[in-house]
């Protein structure tokens, strides 16, 4: 097996077999404010949302993970088939090894998921510093690949740095983001991979076009955590080190979700979100859609059933946190009431 | 036995043999600050409150609890002899299986509260959703039941989205408590069950003309705790795992406290109000009376004199407080010296 | 023996055995601000001071606690040789037992202290409740019993509310203090017994006249836990379990401290001072001097030597701290940089 | 051997194998806003800046630690070997045993970091209080002993004042100061040893101009509590409890690291530095370079490479978190957003 699609072997197993989870999103310190008369009927309230031009059940994301290497096809498969069922949106994993190796079974990991989901809002996936080496045509065979609803250019610099072979060079990427943004036939979202976006940075986002941001922050899958791991395994005691020391790094989810939507109107929050109760606490801070990774993987594995059923259960969480706010919709679940407590507060107190 | 009936025996059961208490009512965030030279005797503190127009000897309040079974006689009769005995106020339990079912045995698990207490200050108990199914004289048929003081009608909706067969349709009901706290013989208290009420909330109950108000705040008894183990027992798996995600759900009762207080005049503190000295901090919070649920389920097993004891010792605690912050009244006990701390800080400063 | 001087012996005996410590003085929570480059000799600082007009060699008060019972002749003597060597004050227990009752062996417990330290500054002690049974005279004859440069008159509401044999009548005491402030030919300090003095009531009483305050706060010994044990011990469970809950009720050592400096320009802080890095916090902090009870009893249990000991050590580290803030006396550690922090900065915060 | 170099193998031993150690230099509390999209190559970011007047690879200090006795001079070795190789800054322990004993041996223990380390930034060390003792030529010949760059005279008052035999004279130590850093032909660098040094002492410090500050703020090692270890040995008891006492005394390195910037250009933050991103963090508070002593001293003992390694890690530590902040240069880094949470939030809000 090639290198870049072995190393998401890799990953998966790491994942699954070792602790590379953080706290720290912040959604424990955020408080939605009860509504004991809420006027409204459970099973009426409205969770649909638009996410790239297109129409959502619920404001669910399962997060780019996989893809590229044949044992992920059945991880793809039940997450689209899911995805299908339940109409919610779906990313692949980078499509790097699809795009760069030349090997049938291995593109059926990705393609898959079109397959089975001819209707769901799916999207692509490549990294922002392979836009350097790719012109525009290269992403738009992505976009064919899965015939994609949007594509994502993710950031994930940290992860790279704590790489042996990580590829450190970061120069040139906003242009290449432009470029892409004006020239690609579907909207494309921009997302970090667990460290966060600051509002900075997705204000640099949004003065070159990108059409949604998906935060990514800090507070759930740690990439320093998995690349260290997998560089203890080779005796790269180093990145070992590194990989350990910036476990934690970056803007929690919670404060990242806020920052971005400050400046971005199209704001998917993911890093952390664990439950339809921290979905209905993102959107209340400004994001469109909660997003959801490590949650997804072990259901996969057991296949679709399992995952539409998680899908229903976040579903059902996010709809009784709508209920006891008194929101009928997401718009009213936007400006629902809430409070942001301790380190959350404190961050945010000094980042306005 | 009918649904209803068996179902209050079921939490009954839950309560006393789960832990089903939330923490972070937020009492222990509020510091009453010492006065060390009162000029008071301590025995001549006048502790009497007037709720639903009727002198209290001490400002506390034995919740809603039961009735409904016939299992349940005996503790409504060990309560309203205590309350009887010591003049505080109390609430029966739902009457809903009082109101649908035609059951002797069952009614008497009502009715012997008035027949054992004709001077206590007793109000009947109708939940909000049911409002939509009877008529006034259907209320008026609950407080007739127990020649009730007033009649609380009961916020739960969070609890009945956690039930499997929860009725989550909340429409209408605060045209409802309208046409209730306008037409009924008695005066209304709106009380939640465990997740408290906000200022927004207890502004539109004001505005609707509901006579005071029961927080039922975060912090005691969490009846989304008590489905969860509901659920568990029948392998209703999402409803569990939705109980334990709502499990700590609503606004802090010393909070809800304030806020109910800011915008009403009569408000009873409740949810985790666990000794004389909470029921004190209630009522500098603003609160008219403390009522306590949970910690009177034991003592009402073991007989009236238990339940008496509780009431004295409760009673002394708070006369205590009053000494030595210079109460004495529960007027300036309301105006008393207090700061608040930690979390409950931060959630007010935000609130305000 | 009867019964007040039995009491005593009860305590001390309970606070030796048990845990009647509580923590939350604040001192934790208070910083001195470092001075690298203090340009003093640690050897000449000077830590005198004047209390109740006698100049002491060092800022540390031997808190009142005993006398009354033949026992406690040996602890007073102890007390009293070291304070006559080390040449810092000390109070007496509670006088009463010496004024009521009729007993040689009895009350040399307290007259023991003039003799062994005819030039300490030594202090009487009667409660203000007992202020309303005791003409001016008596209050003389508790002054001659020791030659006392001044008089403590104790508040202790609290732990009166707790005993089962409380006395728990508080009124006219201001205006006896009053009368004896006025009338007495040494100056008068009223002290609490460990639940503190707010800036309300230190301001009532700077208006009466009273010459000094001994905040004795919350957060070292608490005389509701000493009754909680008295109480369990005769099967009051009432007082027992009111006890435990009051345990550690009142101002903060620390902000009582500042508190009543505000108001006081005499204060003397104690209540959970534990070393003499404390007693320079309190010094910051506005207090004249640093008082402790509790940490003085075993030692005086080993003799005089013990507690020279301990005067030496604290007076070592009280001087230490000087030295590495810079402060070449007193008062310019009164108005040396600290910062407070945690729960002590937000209680201040709201008592602005 | 004599005491004075006896007393710095007590030292180095004790601070092996004892816990001396403290926490709460406030790095855990800073936390750098992350950048993913930093548009730089990793490693071409420059991490070069000036220090004394000598370009350092990175911006790293070995803080002065030993020399004195010969056993140290194989530590000293190689960490000065480390420095030529690396680039970075060194300085030697306390140059007093090299300045008044005649003893080659001894002598070398110093002056072998300048034959293994031509080129190296180098500093010696004398401390405040020998500065009276001292005249500009003594210390003229400190600088000739190892060629230096620069001259640290250290503040260990705190130190001294736990030591039985310590000189708690600091009178006319500004004055020497002055006297020292107006004649000496070399910078002069004034350093605590773990207390830190506030922003009065930096601004008195840099009005008598004085070239650079070293905060050597708590933290890290704590001398209080190498003392305190010392003094247990030889049974002084009342220096063990002092040490104890004064363990976590002093400005948190953090804190010191902003005061010390706010007025003077040339500050090095030291005490508990412990990473690369603590480095990073201390330069973007405004320090120029962040310094290392204890965790240095094992590697140190294991020979050059150890040291080197050490260097490399953190330096690429470094580099990891310049570029995830997206920082060019240090003077990028040092204009990086960042946030103040917790404690060490508190502390800087009460010291503006
Ligand atoms: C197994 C796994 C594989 C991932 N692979 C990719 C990827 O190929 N591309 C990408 O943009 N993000 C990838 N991510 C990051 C997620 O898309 C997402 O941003 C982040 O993990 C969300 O956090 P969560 O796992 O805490 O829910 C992956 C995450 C996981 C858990
Ligand atoms: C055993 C039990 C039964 C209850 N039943 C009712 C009820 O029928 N109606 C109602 O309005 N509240 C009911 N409650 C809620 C209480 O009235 C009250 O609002 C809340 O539990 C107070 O909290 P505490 O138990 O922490 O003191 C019940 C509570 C308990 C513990
Ligand atoms: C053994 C003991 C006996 C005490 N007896 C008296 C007393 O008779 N009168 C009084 O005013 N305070 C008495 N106190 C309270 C102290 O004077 C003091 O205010 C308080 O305990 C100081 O706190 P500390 O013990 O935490 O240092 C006593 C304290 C102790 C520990
Ligand atoms: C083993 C050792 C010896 C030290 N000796 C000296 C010294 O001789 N002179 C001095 O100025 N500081 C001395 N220091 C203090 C350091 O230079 C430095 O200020 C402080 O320890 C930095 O903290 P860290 O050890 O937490 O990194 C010594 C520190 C250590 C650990």
């Amino acid at each position: 097996m090639p290198e870049t699609s072995d190393r998401k072997d890799d990953h998966i197993r790491i994942i699954e077999e070792e602790d590379v989870e953080t706290s720290g999103a912040g959604f424990a310190d955020v408080d939605l404010v009860h509504e004991a008369l809420p006027e409204l009927h459970r099973d009426e309230i409205d969770t649909t949302t638009t996410l790239f031009g297109h129409e959502l059940a619920v404001p669910i994301v399962i997060e780019s993970m996989t893809g590229g290497h044949p044992n992920t096809t059945k991880i793809n498969r039940a997450l689209a088939e899911a995805a299908q069922e339940t109409n919610v949106a779906m990313g692949v994993g980078s499509q790097r090894a699809g795009l760069e190796l030349d090997d049938e079974e291995l593109l059926e990991s990705y393609t898959v998921v079109r397959e089975v989901a001819p209707d769901a809002c799916l999207y692509g996936n490549v990294g922002a510093a392979q836009l350097l080496e790719y012109d525009l045509e290269a992403v738009e065979t992505a976009v064919e690949m899965i015939d994609a609803d949007a594509m994502a250019i993710h950031l994930n610099f940290l992860q790279e740095a704590v790489q042996p072979e990580g590829d450190v060079d970061a120069r040139g990427c906003l242009a290449e983001i432009e470029r892409v943004a004006e020239g690609l036939s579907v909207p494309v979202v921009v997302k970090e991979t667990g460290n966060g976006i600051s509002r900075e940075t997705a204000s640099r986002l949004a003065d070159v076009g990108v059409d949604a941001i998906d935060v990514a922050g800090q507070g759930g899958t740690t990439w320093s955590g998995i690349e260290s791991h997998r560089a203890a395994a080779v005796g790269a005691d180093r990145q070992e080190a590194i990989g350990n020391l910036f476990r934690a790094w970056g803007v929690p989810t919670a404060i990242s979700t806020l920052e971005a939507a400050s400046v971005h109107d199209q704001v998917v929050a993911s890093g952390g979100v664990r439950s339809g109760l921290d979905v209905a606490k993102a959107i209340a801070l400004g994001a469109r859609a909660g997003g959801l990774a490590k949650p997804f993987l072990g259901p996969a594995g057991r296949g679709t059933d399992a995952v539409v059923d998680l899908i229903e259960q976040l579903s059902l969480e996010l709809r009784t946190a709508m209920f006891v706010t008194g929101s009928a919709t997401l718009s009213e679940l936007r400006s629902t009431e809430y409070v942001v407590l301790g380190r959350t507060k404190e961050y945010l107190e000094q980042r306005r």
